[in-house]
C-alpha cells in the first residue's frame, strides 16, 4: 500500500548517528531490555481518530488538514480510503498496535440498523487489513460522544433511550474487538458527567453508570472476551466535571458498584495533569491499587487548560512513568498508545510520523533509562531502609491490626516516645534519577 | 468576661436598617425558616486556631498580629489568657459552637507525658469554661501536622513509632471531644501525603491510613462516644498530594477499608476549590453519597493557588451550597464552622468580629434563599421532568438490572431508536436561582 | 419580523412580582440612575457569532443547534435569512446595540475579490436594517483567525502575504463599520501568539503586530472615523500564548509601538480569569491607566481551564465590576457586550433569550449596587483615609520628584522612623459591600 | 573553615564514572563551549536567604532544621556563625558567587540607627570574607517584605513614611553591595500590590512604585554603582496581585516611567510557571526585548499553585532555557542564582549540598546542550527559512512603514492573493531539540 505517502519507506532503527528524521534514533524493536523486546514491553499502537479524522480544527478555526477522504463522496467509500491509508501508516510506522472508535472507522448511517450494517462491514475489511499486515488491535472502543443525541451522556443520559442506543453500539464495538482479536475494550465517558447541577440528578445518573459498566462486564464474560475492560479517567472537557475525574474517582465508583476486579484504567498523561495530579501519581495509584491496564502517553501543555493531546517529548518524565509501569509489572495486556494529534499548523502528511517517530524514540529512551534504574536499584533500597520500621514488631503489629489506639497510645506514653525526623532525601534521589535519564 | 474586647458588646441582630458594624444584619437565631431557627439550621462555629493562634505569619514575612499571650512567659498561664479571650469572643460573637487541635488549647510539654498532663488540666478548664457561657463543643481534633516529627506524616509516616505518637494524641483528643459533649470528633491529614514519590511507598502509607482510620473508630464505639468521625479533605499544601484529596478519594479510601458507614467528611470551601471543584460539586458527591458531615464555610481566592482561608462573601455561592445541604436533610450533627481567619493585614482585634460577623450573615442569608428556592420547588420540578423517563417502563428495568447489554441493545437495533436531545435548559435554571439570589 | 421565534413578543421590563420568564424583572431601560438611564449607562451589546453562527460543536462532538441556516443552500441566501432572524432577535430582546465580525455576516467567497463584493452587498443590507430596526452597531471587527491561512497568525504570520490578505480584511470591516456608524473598531489577535517557540521569531511578530496597529490608527484617521480602536486582550486558546495577554500586556505592547493615546482594550471576564487575574483587576488596570475602551460582560467557570464564553450570573461579581467602571468615568464610547454563548445543551431557540435576558437584568442589579456603593461614599472615604499621608508634606514631596534615594533615606535614618501598620480593614470593606449587594 | 560540614571536602568534578554524591559528575567548572568556561557561562551563585536563614516552617508547620545559629543567643554572635558556614558552605560547593538580602546577614536592632549599624558591621565582615576565599557577591538586595511595618507594601505603602523606611534600607544595601563589588543590585516586591481592590489605589501604589525605581536609578548613577538594576517579577504570593507580575508586566511599568534602559529583570523559573508562563517565555521576552538581566534558576511544581522554589531537575527543561540566554547574548553581568530552598524533610546538612550539586549539574548538562543545539543550527535555519518572505520586498516594505493600511489592503485585492499556509513542523522541531537533550 504507497497511496498517501508515497515517499516514505518503513521507518526503521538507524541509531543516534544518523541524521534522517524518517528513522528512528532509540527505538530498536528487536533490542533486549530486562530480557524481552522493546517490542514486546512497549506495545505501541497509534490511534485512528486524532491520526486520521481530525481535521484541523479547534474552538476557533476550521480544516486545516487537507486530506482525500475528507472530501465529499460516498461515506464508505472514502471510509475505505481512510483505512488503506491508515493501514499504510501503521505498517510504515511499524507500530504493532492501533486502536480505534467506531465512528473512526464506520460512518453513521441514516439509521441504527444502517449505522451498525456500515460497522459490520467495515470490520470484516479491518479483518482483512490486519491479516494483510499482521497489524494487531490494542483496543476497540465506542464513540458516545460526538453525536447531538449524546450531548447529555450516554449511559447517564436522563433520557433512558440513550442509553440504549449507546448500549448498542457497544455490543457492537466489543463484539467487534472481540472478533478482531483485540486485547482490552476501553471506555471513555466524555459526556458522562455534567455541566451544571442545577440540571443534574448526580447519584442517579452515577448508579446509571455504574449498571452500564456492569453491563459491559457480564457481556464480556458472555461472549468469552479474555481482554481487559478499561475506563478511561479524565477530569473534565467537554463537560465542566466528568464522573471518571481520575484513577482514584474511577476506583471509588468500581468500589461502589463491585467492580474493582473486573475494570482497570487506561491513564493519559495530559489527563492525569489536567486533574492536578502528574502521570506518575496516576500511574502509581492505579499499579499499588491493582487497577492499571493501559496508557495514552500523550502529553498536555502545563500552561494551558485543555486536552492537547501532544505528543510525549520529555525523556525524564517518560522515563519516570515507565520505571512506575515496569515495578507494578509492564503493560500486560496494555500498552502505548498515542492519543495524540499534531499540531493543527503540522498540516504536511509526513507530520504525523514525525510525531510518532519521535514520541517512539522518546519511549524507548524511558524505557532504557528505567531498565538502568531498577538494575541500579538505588530507588528500591532507599525506599526500603526509610520504611524498614514497618518490618519490625511495633509496625507488623500495627498493620496486622493486633493494637487499639487505647494500646497503641499506652505504648507511647508508656515509653514517653520522642521520634526524630529522619530526612527525607529528595535532593539526593532526584540527583539519582538524573544519573540515568 | 471582658478582657481583650472591652468595647464590644454582645453582637446582636438589628435589621439591615442599622449602621452599626458590629451587629448582624441578616442573622436573626432566632428567625424560624422551613420550620427551624436559623440558630438550628446554621450551627456555627469559631475556630481556636486561625482566630487565637495565628500570629499573622506567612511564608514571606512574620508576626502582624500583636497579642498578649504571644508574647513570652509561663506557656500554661498564657494558654489560660488565650482560653479567657476565645470565650469572650464566642461568647460575644453569639455563636452557639466552637472548635479546637489539641495544641490549640494546650501546648506541648517537653515531654509527651507532659503535654498529656498540660491538656488533661487545660480540658478541665475548657469544661468549666462551657458550662459558664453555654458554648458547646462542634467537634475536637488533633494537631497531627506542625510539629518535627509529623513531617513526614502522622499515620503514614515510614517510622511506626510517629504513628504511636499519634496515636496518644488521638486518643486523648477524642476522650476530651467526648468530655466536652463534642457533637463530632475530625481528622485533617495535612502531612498524610507526600511531598515526591521517589521517597514514597504509595500504597503502604494509605494502608497505614485505612489501619489508623479503623483504630479510631474501634476507639469511639469502646468509648460510647456517639458522635460522627470526620475526615476533612485537602487536595495538598502542606505536601504536594495528600490522600485525602476530595470527597470522592476519601470515600475510595473508606470504601477500600471498610469504613463507608464509619466515617463522613467535613468539606471545606477552600479545599474544594483548590482540589479543581466547585463548593457545590463536594456538597452534592457528599449528600447524594451519604457521607456528608460538616463544613468549613471559608472560600479561597480564586486567582490564588494556595489556602486562603477566606470567610465566606459570596451570597449566590453560599445560596447554592445550603440549597443542597438542605436538599440533603441539613447538618444532622455537623454545622458551619469558620476555618477561616482575617487577613494578615486585619490586626485590629475588632477585625475578628468584622470577618465573623459578615460570613454570618452571608450565610443567613444564603440559608434564606435556599429555603426559597425549596418552597418555590421550580429546581425540583425541572430536574424530576428532567429524569421522567427513568420512572418508566424501560429505565426501571434497566436500574433494577433486568436488562442485560444484549438485551438492551436489541431493544435499541429492534426499535431503530433514535432519540432526540432536549434542551438542558442551563441559563434558565440560572435566571430561576437569580430571583432568589 | 417574526421568523423565528414567533412566540416571542418584545422583551419588557415587569419587575420582581412577574412569574414571565421572558420579561426582564430588573432591566428597565428608561429608569434613572445617577442622573443617565439604565440604557444609555450599560448600553447592551448581542453579539452575531454565537448567538448566529456557533452550530453547538466543540472539541468532542458537533452540531446540536439546528438553525436553518446552517443547511446547505445559496450562502447568500442563508447570510441574508439568519441576517433577519438576528435583527429579530435584538428587536425583540430590546438591545440597543450589536456587533459582528466581517464573516459572521457575510461569506467568504473563492476569490479575496468576491470575499469582498458579498460583504460590500451585505454591509447594504445591514444598513438598511439597523435604518428600519434603530439597532446601532457598537463595534465591529474581522475575522482573522477561522481560515486556515491565519493558522500561524495574521498580522503576525511568518508570511507577510497573510499580513496583507488581513490588511485587505480589517480595512472592509473598518470602513463597513464607519459606514454602519459603529462606536468601536475591535481587534481579537486569537491566533496571533504561538504553539511553540522553537517556530516563532518572538520579537519579530510582535514588531509586526506594532506596525500593523499603527496601520490601523493611521487608516482611522484618514478616512475621519470618531470610534475608540479598541483590542481584546486574551492570554491564550486557540494558541499557547497570544501577545496581547491581559490589559497591561497590551499596554506594553502599546507603549513600544507608541500607540497608549490611540488604542483601548475590551475587556473580556472570562480572559481576565484565564489570564490569572479577576475580572475587577482587568477593568481597574485599564480604567486607571487611561486604556479602558468596553467591556465582553461573559464568564468562564473557575474550575475549567478554557473559553466557556457564559453568560454573567453572579449580581456581587458585576457590582464590583459596574462600580470599577462607573468609578472610571462609565462607558464612553464603549458597553457591555455579551460574547457568550448559551449551553451546547441548550438548543432550543428561546435559550437565546434567556441566556440574554438573566445576564441582562444581573447586569441592571449591578448597576443598581454600583450606584448605591458610590452614593454611599464609605468605599471611597475608606480609600482616601488609607492614603492620606500621600497629601502631607513628605507624600507630597516624594511625588513629586523633590526627593533623591539619599535624602529619603536620611530623613528616615535621622527621625529614627518607626512607621507602625494599620489595618487594612479588608473584612470591614467586604462587609460594606455587601449591605449593596 | 570546616565548622558545620566536618566531613565534606571542596566539591569537585568526577565526571559521569564515580559513584560518589558529593561531587560534579558534568559541571567541570574549566571546560570550554563554545569559547568559554562552564564557569565563566554559568555564572553560579548559591543564596544566603533559603540556605541559611529557613527554618523549614511552612503555613502548616514550624522548624524542621536545626541550625545552631538559629538557638537563642547574642544576635550579632548569631549573624557571624552564621557567616562562617554560609562561607563554608560557599567555598566547598565551588560557586563562584553568592547572593544576600541586609536581613539576611544582619540582624534588625531595636531602632533604624541601630539597624544601619548592624549592618555597616557585618558589611565589613563580608568583605573579608570575600578577600579571604575569592567568593564575590552576584547581587545584594533589601528585604522589604518580612517585618510587620511592610505588610502593606514598601515602595507602594499607603503611608509615606515606609517608604521612607525603604528608601534608608535599600540606600545602604546599594552602598554595600557597590562596596563589596556585587554586579547587580535586585529588587523583589513581595508586599508590592495588593490583597484586595477594595483598599487600594491601584494607580496611586504603581506611580509611587514608578517614583522609587527612578530613586534606585538616580542613587546608582550617583554612587558610580555600574552593575544592573534588575527587578524580580513575581505574579503573587504573598500578596494576591504584584505590581511586576512577568516580564512584560514589569516592561510595562518600566516604559510607564522611562526605565526601559535602565532596569532590567531578574527572572524566577519558580515565578514564570506561577504567572501561567513557560521559563523559556519570560527568557524569550526579555532577551527580544533587550531586559534581561540574571535567572534564578529554581523550579516550582507544576501541580502546586504556590512557590515551592525547588531546585532544577529538568535537562530538557534547562537547555532549553541556556539556548535562549546564549541565543541572546549569555548572562553578561548576570548569573544563575539558586533562589531554592532544600524540602523540609531534607533535614540532613549535607542535603544543602546535595539541592545545589545536582542543580549545577543539570545546567551543565543544559549549557552543553544548548552549545550543540546552537553549533548544529538546525534550529535557526528553520526559522529563518520560515520567516524568509519578510527580507522580500513586501515584507521590508511593511516594517519600514512604506504601506498604509489602503496601500496593503489594495496588494492584496488588486493581485487576488491566496496565501496558502505552510507547515510549522512543530514536532519535526521537537525530534531535533531531543536529539541534543
Ligand atoms: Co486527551
Ligand atoms: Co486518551
Ligand atoms: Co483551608
Ligand atoms: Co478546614
Ligand atoms: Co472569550
Ligand atoms: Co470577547
Ligand atoms: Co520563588
Ligand atoms: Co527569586
Amino acid at each position: 500500500m504507497n497511496k498517501f505517502f508515497p515517499d516514505v519507506e518503513t521507518i526503521t532503527y538507524q541509531g543516534t548517528d544518523h541524521k534522517e528524521d524518517l528513522a528512528f534514533r532509540h527505538y530498536d524493536a528487536n533490542q533486549v531490555v530486562l530480557g524481552k523486546s522493546m517490542k514486546e514491553h512497549l506495545r505501541f499502537a497509534a490511534c485512528y481518530w486524532h491520526t486520521f479524522c481530525w481535521s484541523g480544527d479547534d474552538a476557533f478555526g476550521g480544516q486545516t488538514l487537507m486530506r482525500p477522504w475528507f472530501e465529499p463522496g460516498d461515506e464508505m467509500q472514502q471510509a475505505e480510503l481512510k483505512m488503506d491509508v491508515a493501514f499504510e501508516f501503521f505498517e510504515k510506522l511499524s507500530v504493532p498496535y492501533y486502536c480505534f472508535h467506531d465512528r473512526d472507522v464506520s460512518p453513521e448511517g441514516s439509521t441504527l440498523a444502517e449505522t451498525v450494517s456500515n460497522f459490520d462491514k467495515l470490520a470484516e475489511r479491518l479483518q482483512q487489513k490486519q491479516e494483510e499486515t499482521g497489524l494487531k488491535l490494542l483496543w476497540g472502543t465506542a464513540n458516545l460522544f460526538s453525536h447531538r443525541r449524546f450531548m447529555s451522556g450516554a449511559a447517564t443520559n436522563p433520557n433512558p433511550e440513550v442509553m440504549a442506543f449507546a448500549a448498542a453500539q457497544v455490543r457492537q464495538a466489543m463484539n467487534v474487538t472481540h472478533q478482531l482479536g483485540g486485547e482490552n475494550y476501553v471506555l471513555w465517558g466524555g459526556r458522562e458527567g455534567y455541566d451544571t447541577l442545577l440540571n443534574t440528578k448526580f447519584q442517579h445518573e452515577t448508579n446509571q453508570m455504574g449498571r452500564f459498566l456492569n453491563m459491559v462486564v457480564e457481556h464480556k464474560h458472555k461472549i468469552g472476551f479474555k481482554g481487559n475492560i478499561l475506563v478511561e479517567p479524565k477530569p473534565q472537557e467537554p463537560t465542566k466535571h466528568q464522573y471518571d475525574y481520575d484513577s482514584q474517582s474511577v476506583h471509588a465508583l468500581l468500589l461502589q458498584h463491585g467492580l474493582q476486579d473486573e475494570i482497570k484504567v487506561n491513564i493519559e498523561a495530559n489527563h492525569a495533569t489536567l486533574a492536578g495530579h502528574s502521570f506518575e501519581h496516576e500511574l502509581a495509584y492505579a499499579t499499588e491499587n491493582g487497577i492499571f491496564g493501559s496508557v495514552d502517553m500523550n502529553r498536555g501543555d502545563m500552561q494551558n487548560g485543555w486536552d492537547t493531546d501532544q505528543f510525549p517529548n520529555s525523556v525524564p518524565e517518560i522515563s519516570l512513568a515507565m520505571y512506575i509501569i515496569l515495578k507494578g509489572g509492564g503493560f500486560g495486556k496494555g500498552g502505548i498508545n498515542f492519543d495524540a494529534k499534531v499540531r493543527r499548523q503540522s498540516i504536511d502528511s509526513n507530520d504525523l510520523f514525525h510525531g510518532h517517530i519521535g514520541a517512539m524514540d522518546v519511549c524507548a529512551r524511558g524505557l532504557l533509562n528505567a531498565a538502568n534504574m531498577i538494575e541500579d536499584g538505588g530507588l528500591d533500597k532507599a525506599k526500603d531502609s526509610r520504611y524498614a520500621g514497618w518490618n519490625e514488631e511495633l509496625g507488623k503489629d500495627i498493620l496486622a491490626g493486633n493494637l487499639s489506639l487505647d494500646q497503641l497510645a499506652d505504648k507511647a506514653v508508656q515509653q514517653n516516645l520522642d521520634p526524630q525526623p529522619v530526612s527525607g532525601k529528595q535532593e539526593l534521589l532526584e540527583n539519582l534519577v538524573n544519573r540515568f535519564c
